[in-house]
């Protein structure tokens, strides 16, 4: 509803004056409606219009490579023939006339009447009537004008553009029109500016199939379905209706009729886009978004646009509108065959592993497979304690993160040191567990990796303790959390001072470190939850101990078995 | 409210997939988040964020030229630190990351853990906190960011482009939040997907100054002002708030925060615009639209930017995102010395009229404004009647095509003859009048100058008698009505055919033939309105006469004074 407004009998004429000081630089007022500053070369005047309501259409689609005026009526009103008359007067360059709308009685009338009165004056005028919507009748001349509007009018906007001729221009017009097809569905009704009930309604859990753009409700009701649903039924409608010679290329609009979001025009085009492909056909620079409105409706439109060798240079090319711009340019500047960054790791900046390194390399690669099939074993016990301090996924995540790192590391060539195993191990848990912890796993991992050198030709207990400590300073660096905040810490740092204090065999030293981890592990379900964590903990976690510090006290418990 | 999705808990992922594949000719997805295909030439990543629900803001505003890349949260949540690491250290090209957002507590978390991460693993990586919004604090360090952020993202995105070094675009990042500010006013909440309440609501009439963008409602309740009085109270007070050394150029954003109307926004900037221009600003590069949202929430924000030598570069320079292409060439195509059509003579074309023509131009010049004067008397008249007819405007129609006419004759130079001089009112007629009537005034008075000869030596009964068929046929032609339709033809197409008959004087034949008109005009009070018109006419017109053949029978009288 329209809320921002002076005088409401004014509101048309006062909003396109800001709009036309907004858009100066290209555009220029005239009695009736706005036309584009005329081009440095005469071109073909391509004049579109109709009632207001339909924004961007049509004041927004004027504009170098777009439509040369645009007719301006009150809203979902035809303009009168003297404003078609008049807009079309300021554009003209000299070279034609097009005037172009959706077939409607009212504009047929007055754009018709425009026409006679610029012919008697000298200027050849054409006209072009789009007749997209294939709900409104089984007969294609009589079929109304909606969201193809775009695709006709910016063919011809485009072949006026390139300079061809009037009499080429209404051709590629009306062949544009001949294949073009749209259908749309309501989710809700429009409400004009002022009035306190819309033109329609649709009930709760309804759609109507078949809308009009001027509050002109579907032609039937069907309960909503998802999105999924409803991408099958525009896409099976609409390629039933496909033109005769379709060829194998299409422009594809997913048009917003007003209230509905562009995130759900996304989610549709994720159902739509795959079926059009397995149609067979390419989809040629796709349009997702609000192009042809109806004021306030909920709903959305399906148009195809089947192109041929004529059609796609102008379903394609430049425009400069105010609310259309396009433009190819810029993607030269693009490398586009990046296809991802890999965290496999690459094996010519590998540094050659020395016989030992490779001992070690051996028990990382059994140390990670025993470490992805305990956490396995666990994942359920796991999500058990989540679902106290969170959300039940600590599991899922630990599982999806040891995964990746055996994963990448089973992918490593056989020469890969230890450093670079759990380099690469650490990169894949960081990038395909998900959530904070697997991001401080992941990282970790790779601030000990960092530790260790491949070439080394021997490796003593200090270098392990030296990596765990490293691990265990980066949690801390990263996380920013301390001892007692109820985090994988409670674990990690009372395993990693205890194993640097103990002294004797390295086994012996990790068994007890591990009993130190456990027990502070378990002492988590006393802890309440703190403030200044970034997820910040459940009141309901008390009671339940930190899922994160018993994973990591379970983990370190298995890596002590391959002392 | 949401209506299009499949399992909702999916929606933010599954709608992603659909904004990916509609531009993978720009984009890629990555965990967390979208990246920009990398640029050829490597350069400074400006990776932007924050919760969904802002669309274009944050995913849309993704490509060359602006951000590298967008970390998309849920609606109104801050993204994991995990999610802010994974888009970074994908989109990190080898120069550096500087990471912005909002100033939220959660987002100052995740990101500031993100950065740690990134910088342990030695990517140099900056953090730039946008603080724009001026309700939010009196203090500019503890206010939140809200339509800021699109300036501040503009301008590094725009520096890193260019090739500007790590620290240069940090510190342009800086400036710019240091430049900008917004005030925000909402006219109704917005609701969550799925949610059957809004977050806050307004009351009927009221509006929320200084809202903010996750549903907080505004600071203080006001009464709903007009458009215009909004603008000068947004413009009040951001101004009040300027930066030291705030220069003579300026950066807007008029923004919408959802559900406001593209027509609504431009009817703001109508008065936004010329304010700041009184305030002594020069106005660069005006955005207005949806730019950074807030689901469907009702309302606008003003956004001053205020640039100086460093800053206007990076704000008007080109940007290639999914949502915001910007670009300057095209321009270069447009004639931007236009000015507007004149329709006034152009002295040079004008034929060296005859003695005998100067002198019937003198009659023309004393008839044209008898005509106006007439119509003057008369327009309560015309008025009277056509508030049955139609809508109460003939009169006043009247009133400015003939003052328009009487304007264009008395800025004619004095050598036009009679055929320039008809030729030129019909045009000003027919532009200034509006309506259809208006126009066909004006083209059938061009019609009737075409048929006249000034270079003649001499005008006989007959060239009068010819113009006037000229006309009468120009209204028949371009009308499309006939006799008996009740139009200004039940009064016109009579005198003509008696004018032509009636033979002997042309004083007395014109008398006569004003009789018949009169007679004809009087009688269209008994026909009934007609189908097929431009405009059908009420059915409470049945019992009144036409007002057009009223006004074109006292016109015809009056003209036969002059004889």
């Amino acid at each position: 509803m329209t809320k921002l407004y002076n005088d409401p009998a004014e509101f048309s004429d006062e909003q396109l004056e800001g709009f036309v000081d907004l858009y100066s630089d290209r555009l220029a007022q005239v009695p009736g409606g706005v036309i584009s500053l005329p081009p440095k070369t005469p071109q073909v005047a391509v004049i579109v219009g109709g009632g207001s309501g339909h924004y961007p259409a049509f004041a927004g689609l004027v504009g170098p490579g777009f439509a040369s005026g645009a007719v301006v009526g009150n809203i979902f009103t035809s303009p009168s023939a003297a404003h078609v008359y008049s807009v079309a007067k300021a554009a003209d360059q000299g070279k034609g006339v097009v005037l172009t709308f959706g077939n409607y009685a009212g504009d047929n009338m007055n754009f018709g009447i425009a026409a006679k009165m610029l012919r008697a004056e000298g200027i050849d005028t054409r006209v072009v009537v789009v007749k997209d919507d294939i709900a409104s009748d089984p007969q294609f001349d009589n079929r109304r004008g909606i969201a193809g509007d775009f695709t006709v009018f910016k063919a011809m906007g485009a072949a006026a553009a390139a300079g061809k001729s009037l009499d080429d221009v209404e051709r590629l017009g009306n062949l544009a029109n001949r294949r073009t097809r749209t259908l749309g569905v309501a989710f809700s009704g429009c409400t004009m500016p002022g009035a306190k009930t819309p033109l329609f309604e649709v009930k709760t859990g309804q759609m109507g199939v078949g809308l009009g753009i001027h509050g002109e409700p579907g032609i039937r009701d069907d309960v909503r379905p998802s999105a999924e649903e409803l991408g099958r039924l525009l896409v099976r409608t609409v390629l039933k209706d496909a033109p005769e010679e379709p060829g194998g290329r299409i422009g594809v609009i997913v048009n917003g009729l007003g209230t509905t979001k562009y995130e759900e025009l996304f989610l549709l085009y994720r159902t739509i886009a795959p079926l059009l492909r397995d149609a067979g056909y390419d989809i040629v620079h796709p349009e997702v978004g609000e192009l042809v409105t109806s004021l306030d409706m909920g709903g959305v439109s399906l148009t195809v646009f089947w192109l041929d060798d004529e059609l796609e240079p102008l379903w394609t090319a430049d425009a400069y509108a105010a609310a259309y711009r396009k433009q190819g340019a810029p993607l030269g500047t693009i490398d586009e065959t990046y296809e991802g960054k890999s965290t496999a790791l690459d094996e010519d900046s590998l540094v050659e592993a020395s016989d030992a390194a490779l001992e070690i390399a051996q028990r990382v690669r059994t140390a990670a497979s025993a470490v992805a099939d305990l956490m396995h074993e666990q994942e359920a016990y796991l999500g058990e304690i989540d679902a106290y301090a969170g959300d039940g996924d600590h599991g899922r995540g630990m599982v999806r993160g040891s995964d990746a790192a055996l994963e990448a590391i089973e992918e490593a060539p056989e020469k890969a040191g230890p450093a670079s195993l759990v380099k690469s191990a650490g990169r894949s848990w960081a990038m395909q567990a998900g959530g904070t912890s697997g991001v401080l796993w992941g990282a970790s991992l790779e601030a000990a990796a960092n530790t260790i050198d491949d070439a080394a030709e021997d490796f003593a207990d200090d270098d392990l303790i030296r990596a765990v400590r490293a691990f265990a300073d980066s949690m801390v660096t990263l996380g920013g959390a301390s001892v007692g905040d109820k985090t994988l810490l409670d674990a990690l740092l009372p395993f990693a001072d205890s194993l640097e204090a103990h002294g004797g065999s390295l086994r012996q030293a990790w068994a007890a470190a591990v009993a130190d981890a456990k027990e502070s592990a378990e002492k988590t379900s006393e802890l309440r939850p703190q403030k200044g964590r970034a997820r910040p903990l459940a009141e309901k976690s008390v009671g339940h101990p930190d899922p994160g510090a018993i994973s990591m006290a379970m983990i370190l418990e298995l890596l002590g078995k391959s002392l």
